[in-house]
């Protein structure tokens, strides 16, 4: 598991890079807004971590991701000016398959059960370093950097809620937050659709749902599901997860949209719908990548 | 006129109630999102200044606007305690309207030449204390708290831009950067619809537009004209005017939609457009409470 040190250390490593998202008080609780990094989401912390560490990364990088991710190893590829190679599942919505491009990361779109298959045959072509979605010590202690930031900004935080799917994410702030505040509550947040993580947490070991099944869900970042690594962070460190529907996901991000002023992806709303339910707290918007068209029906209803 | 001390110590006063809002990346430049304030837009620095610096309050307090600064009294009469009397023009979005009712204060549609006059039969019949949306000291400083973050978090900073209306952001940011550093350029920016400052600065004197045709921009936070006050900083402080047109404006809002995943008004997105002209510095992103239905339409094309 990783430790404190690591993530204090990957905030030195990533702080010129990452914006400083404050938290911005919402109802009775608060937000930390990483929809507000350059590439719309958390994900570039851990990426910018992970490359900065990298020691073979003459050949490139490669990286499989349903889309924030991608934007994040593209970002930091290019801040290092190495070449990325990006496979993305065909189900990606098209905005972040265009950011990614824009960012100079050769795009690959396969099948969605293909994408870890196609990423590691492009490792092997090319003598390229595969940087993982959330499956890497590295990223995990990026992503932490969050946990950080919450426990500096807002010393008498209760609960920190965050979304869950690989578990990257939750992983590193919960490390970052139990071992300074074993007090403080954090909880995960799962779209009822790909609940994979509550159910595994109740039946207390791991349980795999079908990936198409997961994929029903419009948080489409929130369709992968936890490796050995995050497990255990997982079931040793969060105390609790919080499922909601969709039409919660939409409600949350009405709400980001007229309350806050923040464009959310569906993702990136799911812990402000879990915090709505829980009633405080601070929520992890982790991303802001949406396609115009549901930002546009989400804001009409 | 304000002296960088005024601006030190509203900086203090409003710490606590105030988001510090970090620079955002945006293409050759900077934002300042004050969109992401509690009340959705910067306003809320320089009333929370006055309403602290008040003495006679006990009867309430009244202002006119069209619509952040009234929202923003209202938080500030709501955070001490004491009754809010809103005084707002009849073409003022509904959005903000209901805002300024949601926090609590008593609302009065006027027609949009009467509301000064409606404002100070309010004082005198309650006894109240007007709190001017721009024409006073504390209000000034209390804006001016961004031109001390801008510096602090972007020590080579070469542009700021500004949107101007009113004047009471611009003269306190003018102030703060122009103080602690002259070379910085302070840029204001104007609808063209709405450019009477822009014009005063060319002809070297305060040249009034006819309200009615100022009102005729989609930037309906930026329909004012200066003080003797605020016109005193401006013509010793800024720098330069960039006006944008009607269409400039909505493409910046559609800019930070997708680039910066923010929810902006027409007058939020001004500095941003004419920073576009500019091509660098850091755009004041003043306000984002805007209609859906704007957004929905600026989103959509």
């Amino acid at each position: 598991m990783i430790s404190l040190d690591d993530i204090r250390s990957a905030a030195t490593v990533i702080a010129p890079h990452v914006v400083r998202t404050p938290l911005l008080p919402f109802g009775p609780g608060w937000l930390k807004p990483e929809s507000l990094q350059p590439i719309g989401a958390f994900k570039l912390r851990g990426a910018l971590n992970a490359l900065a560490r990298l020691e073979n990364r003459a050949n490139g990088v490669v990286a499989y991701s349903s889309g924030n991710h991608a934007q994040a190893v593209a970002f930091a590829a290019r801040l290092h000016g190495v070449p990325a190679a990006i496979v993305m599942p065909s189900n990606t919505p098209a905005v972040k398959i265009e950011a990614t491009k824009a960012l100079g990361a050769e795009v690959f779109i396969v099948g969605i059960t293909e994408r870890v298959e196609r990423a590691e045959a492009l490792v092997a072509e090319r003598g390229a370093a595969l940087i993982p979605p959330f499956d890497h010590p590295d990223v995990i202690a990026g992503q932490g950097t969050i946990g950080l930031e919450i426990l500096e900004d807002l010393p008498d935080v209760q609960a920190v809620v965050v979304p869950m799917s690989g578990g990257g994410l939750i992983s590193g702030v919960a490390t970052a937050i139990k071992t300074l505040r074993p007090d403080v509550r954090v909880i995960g947040a799962e779209p009822a659709l790909a609940a994979d993580i509550a159910d595994s947490l109740h039946r207390g070991e791991l349980t795999r749902w079908d990936p198409v099944e997961r994929a029903q869900t419009a948080a489409d970042a929130l369709r992968d599901e936890p490796s050995a690594l995050t497990w255990e962070h997982i079931s040793k460190l969060v105390d609790d997860v919080i499922t909601v529907s969709e039409e919660e996901i939409f409600d949350a991000m009405a709400q980001l949209a007229r309350g806050a002023r923040l464009i959310t992806e569906p993702s990136g709303a799911v812990a402000v719908a879990a915090q709505a339910k829980l009633g405080g707290g601070v929520a992890v918007v982790s991303g802001g990548n949406v396609d115009p068209a549901l930002l546009v029906r989400v804001l009409r209803t």
